[in-house]
């Protein structure tokens, strides 16, 4: 992604601040780990699903891989978690926030780069879900809980309404910078109602 | 894979869509799920062997994610898995036959296309089963199960037996429609049977 | 890694075969499966680490999936746990000393490809450690255990510090052979000490 501009950078790294933090978090609530295995959670969490996407477009080694900023910037929130675990759980307002704002900003520039690679528009909005849930999704099946996104919460269903925006948007001639506010503004807005309102996706009846 | 027959992409479909109502079912049958949980796990299960095939002989983006119609037959799948679960249930019968069927083709497809990226025979029965038995692994991985294929029933052995036999009528010379047509046929009744007599495979005494 | 000399192939072998018994006893003893599953496992134990650092840097089909004495070496090694698993588990000592050879081995082969491959010296030493401990961690998934590297034993450690001593040499110019012995003797001593003195990384307070 060298072509994207600075802020954009910035932005893009706080979403992997704010993805490391909260899968650290997450992971230290659910199991027993040690100081590896939590900033190698951050780590995952944070990058996993960038790297996943990378494989499947055959893009590798993957680009966020290959900048230490985005390894040094994951390690540190794992690191950040581990040590102040306690105290950062009473922030979780802010926190939760901060994850929207990953998994919005996650959700379009992936879906953004599978169509800088060619592939179709639904193959685009696939991806930026994947970006945007699948470094959670590792962490999960890595501490061995059932996946969050599979089970629960509106947490898929933001990230692929963010990435199916920036694809109508890209379709349209939108401009990149507004198509990718819009697309960015939806996601993070259904999430942050969902998490209001305590909403969830339909479940079969029992 | 390109310049397989129309029939042939045909049969392929018809074993997706196997796999992923198959995959659904077996997904709501052990957790909890809502509707994005159930489309996604019957993706990974109908998709996910052909992906980490493709992964590993750097055929990267899969030919299978670039193709929408395979990935609107597996959401398919799955989407009329969550939606008639219930009922499907008391079909099984002709649901494990189909997905019987899936699995033959399925590796025999897998081991055709190593064989046709020139990895060497062992290599191409190994990847004959991944492409047969991957995604239904993937699913128990994300559902928490020790896969199925790892510990009952005969399910990875007829896929091996499948892609051996298309290894070697490959090395045979003989032609590949036939080639394929003995190698499915092999898994088919191999796996028939092993249902039919409920047979497995051996296990460490205790 | 065609241009290694002959020595070196026998190590690395050597160094497959002892994950591999060893992946096949772990797997055993925590979880019930057949001769498929165990050799399965085996196979992931021995090789999984390697091929995903093969996948990320994009070097596909992996090395090591080409290469059929790896293949051969790694399956045996499960046949061999699985048909005498209840003895091994009596010279479990010296299965911990091949272990810790094999995972020096790794981490140093792992490191030495990365920078081979033009990757940064915090990417080589993350590579050197995945290919030490992500066959055991793909293993610890599928049979739906905690990974062990993130929560217990100092195992991913000195992994990290045999892959961190190779990088090191390798910017200071010390010849290859050298920085190679150097970096295992590393890895191998402090993880000998750890499992003698049975350390720990540290863990969160609770």
């Amino acid at each position: 992604m060298p072509s994207f501009p600075p802020l954009f950078v910035v932005l893009d790294l706080c979403g992997v601040l704010a993805f490391a933090v909260n899968g650290a978090l997450t992971a230290l609530r659910l199991t027993r780990l040690d100081v590896v295995g939590v900033v190698t959670l951050a780590m995952f969490t944070a990058l996993g699903g960038g790297m996943v996407r990378d494989i499947v477009l055959g893009d590798l080694p993957p680009a966020s891989f290959l900048d230490w900023r985005y390894l040094a910037v994951a390690a540190t929130g794992g690191l950040v978690a581990f040590v102040f675990g306690r105290h950062l759980e009473r922030v979780s307002g802010p926190i939760t926030v901060l994850d929207a704002a990953g998994l919005s900003l996650f959700a379009v520039v992936g879906a953004a780069k599978a169509l800088e690679f060619g592939t179709g528009p639904v193959q685009a909005v696939i991806l930026g879900t994947v970006t945007a849930v699948g470094g959670g999704t590792l962490r999960d099946v890595l501490i061995r809980e059932v996946p969050t996104v599979l089970a629960s919460d509106l947490y898929a269903i933001p990230a692929m309404l963010g990435a199916s925006l920036l694809v109508a948007c890209a379709a349209l001639g939108v401009p990149a910078l507004a198509a990718a506010g819009v697309a960015a503004l939806g996601c993070f807005t259904l999430r942050m109602v969902g998490v209001r309102f305590n909403l969830h996706a339909p479940a079969p009846r029992r």
